[in-house]
């Protein structure tokens, strides 16, 4: 027996909407502190990052990358010319993302003491949470002292003629594909649309990307964009610039799907994904019960409470602050902790990097592009920096002429960039691109949200032969 | 016409002994200072590192580093389970090493203006250094201001029986081979003996390790050792450890080598590499015209100058505080400041971590050993700490359990370790030991040698999910 009406009221220190990675560790650091949690979620616990973003994304892009760095390596190169297997590829995706069960993130969720419910959460009014279950019991859920709204973004598919009946991929049909589309079309060339650019292509599709701005990885240093696809483009992808899709068209529910652009061409391709940016979940969120708007993304304070309010926070994608999982991450430990110290009424440490003020997610934001070559920032850009009004000095440095990259991988091709405050003497951006290189950017994010002094980075010396001697070379450029 | 007794005089700011990378960056830094510079060479420009040691080292196991690598990798793996083509890594190996010629090197001296003396450079009294250039002609340097001595070391043969008629291998003959032998005996366990174990092993040889104390890589953490010997062991090669070899017998010319152990067993090899240290290069430097010891390590101050002179400087492995190119190549840049500083009546700089001390060839000394795991440090080892007097705590965490080591590699073994200064709250000293972490040891370094402080690290987000983010689990399991 199934009882519709039944409500059952549940009294939580802390109401945690969201199970990805930044629920998950809202609830772990606040279970920490001996607080009472629940989690509501309505898809898989694990979030979008564990079955429809990073993890697959990663699982499908490192043989590619691995075979292009074995291709580069003499001795070795001659044995993997062919073709990567791509059903192994795909089993070995699908066995990282659990053939999308949750069991073992429940599992993780339920060892720290939450409590799951699984449904839409809702606000309702203050301090209110409400969900069904699938048992169609109605939770009504009040948290003693935060709320955290975790629900993250959503692809955005943009409203172009004919675009609902081509069943058109985003982020999340092309990390979870079963096969391989013979020809795929890519709208948007941020980093979803060149890292599956990079998978597909390397799989077997012809690769087609559709640009509207003039190049690749348009929030990076231009020249991470430019070698990015540099390297694309030999791969085989054909990627077009300054072009726009005006219409979309599938006619017959297994025929291919014809593209138009806004130059009068038209391609003809049997998937397209649309890798055109995010949207905030909040749409279905109750939003409107403590007079916010819903389908907005929710402005926070460094602690990531909500403006106003003094019980509802936001943390990860929803408050626009840093669209990256780690990030996420990052803001779930901060805010977590802050959570902890208001329940608890102990000393809270808001100064620029104390414990609970999110900082880097403005300051260090680090990013890895898992692309052939890699490509990975922290911090500002140039024309970020510039854009801020510091007064600052890019420094560049060919890493092929590093020789650790050489070493790595023969004909290597990459070029790195600081940028100094010139004021302060310490970094507020590096960038890397080339094979080899993710983890060399930590090292990056050390410098700049440490702010170690330029003198005192003269003293950190690269391990020798490794790629990380560029920072030798880049702090031997700027002392000139 | 040649005459031998002609005789040269010359007088130079600065006269550098050895043209090594540590003696380039030494005349690199007196050069840009606008200072006269000799530059005396015995060998070939470029040194050791260049020829006999890191260039063709990294060269020869790169391919085997990478071939381990792919073969943990879904979809690739069964592409490369075939043996290396040896002929084509020895031929890059020799392009690398530019078939042992250093035109390269010389046209780079000449590009800094500095004047090169090919023969064996002697002191000849205070600020005098003598040298004979292949035409017969004996050239007297004098030095305005200093003289460097950055002849570096050499590998020490053990005086075994036997060991002067079996033509055993050093690292010279180790990296510079033409062939691999069928069966290779390495003695000790050093970068050296676990780097040549991990090429020879590879290429086809049975390699046979002698380790006379009970692991390898004696000084990393214990973990490093016993990782490393994991993996060899699975590769195939035999160690043996707490085991001596007492005498060494080859009776014929081309036959094999018989090595006699301490427990009474005999090893029959075709070559023997021995490992086993090494000795500074200054037996025939003329070190007795300026009271030294011929054939002593030259102690030295923070600046690289020989104690109780105040013209003589010695740099890199000569001075016996780090035996590392990097560390020499730092202490050339910081010497080589130093000597300028002191020329031009400059202000010195001579506080820790000052641009004229040496400061992190003691404090924050990297290294990287390129074998499958690689194994990387950075400062103390936890024994080393507490050694040392410090109040710490070692924080280790399974590299395997971060989700971007498991991306990264299927199966994925390491861990890392790092060392907590608690009284001070920054850390001592990383390691890790792992696949794939040669580039993320410098943020440890940047961590290490920054002392950026524990609370600051937390703001230090690693992107997700590279296996950097092993820098999250190290600070909250030291956060608890």
């Amino acid at each position: 027996m199934t009882d519709a009406d039944a409500v059952k009221n549940a009294v939580y220190d802390v109401v945690v909407i969201g199970a990805g990675p930044v629920g998950e560790n809202v609830a772990d650091r606040t279970r920490a502190a001996g607080l009472s949690t629940a989690v509501v979620e309505s898809e898989l616990v694990g979030g979008e990052c564990s079955y429809w973003a990073c993890i697959p994304s990663k699982a499908l892009l490192r043989p590619v990358v691995a075979r292009a760095d074995a291709r580069r390596v003499p001795g070795l190169s001659a044995a993997v010319q062919g073709p990567l297997d791509t059903a192994a590829v795909l089993a070995h995706r699908d066995w990282y993302v659990s053939d999308w069960h949750d069991d073992g993130q429940v599992a993780w969720l339920e060892g720290v003491g939450a409590d799951l419910y699984r449904g839409q959460g809702r606000l309702a009014g203050t301090k209110q949470v409400s969900v069904t279950t699938p048992d169609g019991t109605e939770h009504r859920l009040t948290a003693r002292h935060a709320v955290a709204v975790c629900t993250g973004s959503r692809a955005v598919v943009p409203d172009l003629p004919g675009v609902a009946d081509a069943r058109p991929w985003t982020s999340r049909e092309a990390t979870s594909a079963k096969e391989v589309p013979g020809r795929l079309v890519i709208v948007g060339g941020g980093v979803v649309g060149v890292e599956m650019a990079t998978v597909y292509q390397a799989l077997g599709a012809q690769v087609t990307m559709l640009i509207r701005g003039d190049g690749l990885l348009p929030k990076m240093e231009p020249f991470a964009g430019e070698l990015v696809a540099e390297a694309l483009t030999e791969a085989g992808a054909d990627i077009r610039t300054g072009v726009a899709a005006t219409s979309v068209n599938r006619t017959a529910p297994d025929g291919p799907v014809t593209v138009e652009l806004d130059n009068g061409e038209r391609i003809e391709a049997d998937e397209i994904l649309f890798a055109t940016g995010r949207a905030p979940r909040t749409d279905d969120l109750g939003l409107e019960t403590v007079a916010l708007k819903p389908g907005s993304w929710l402005p926070v304070d460094d602690s990531c409470r909500v403006e106003g309010s003094n019980w509802l926070y936001a943390v990860g994608d929803v408050n626009h602050r840093a669209l990256l999982t780690h990030q996420g991450k990052y803001q779930a430990r901060i805010a977590g902790a802050a959570i902890a110290a208001r329940a608890q009424g102990a000393p809270e440490a808001t100064g620029r990097w104390g414990a609970h003020t999110a900082t880097a997610d403005h300051a260090a934001v680090p990013q890895v592009v898992f692309t052939d070559p890699e490509a990975a920032s922290v911090g500002l850009t140039l024309a970020g920096a510039e854009r801020a009004g510091h007064r600052v000095r890019a420094v560049d440095y060919d890493l092929g002429a590093v020789s650790g990259s050489g070493l790595y991988a023969s004909g290597y091709r990459g070029r790195a960039r600081m940028v100094v405050d010139l004021d302060r003497e310490i970094l507020l951006g590096v960038t890397f691109v080339g094979p080899g290189i993710g983890e060399l950017l930590h090292s990056a994010t050390v410098a700049v949200a440490g702010e170690v002094p330029i003198d005192r980075l003269w003293h950190a010396v690269p391990s020798f032969p490794t790629i990380s001697e560029v920072w030798l070379r880049l702090l031997e450029t700027y002392r000139g």
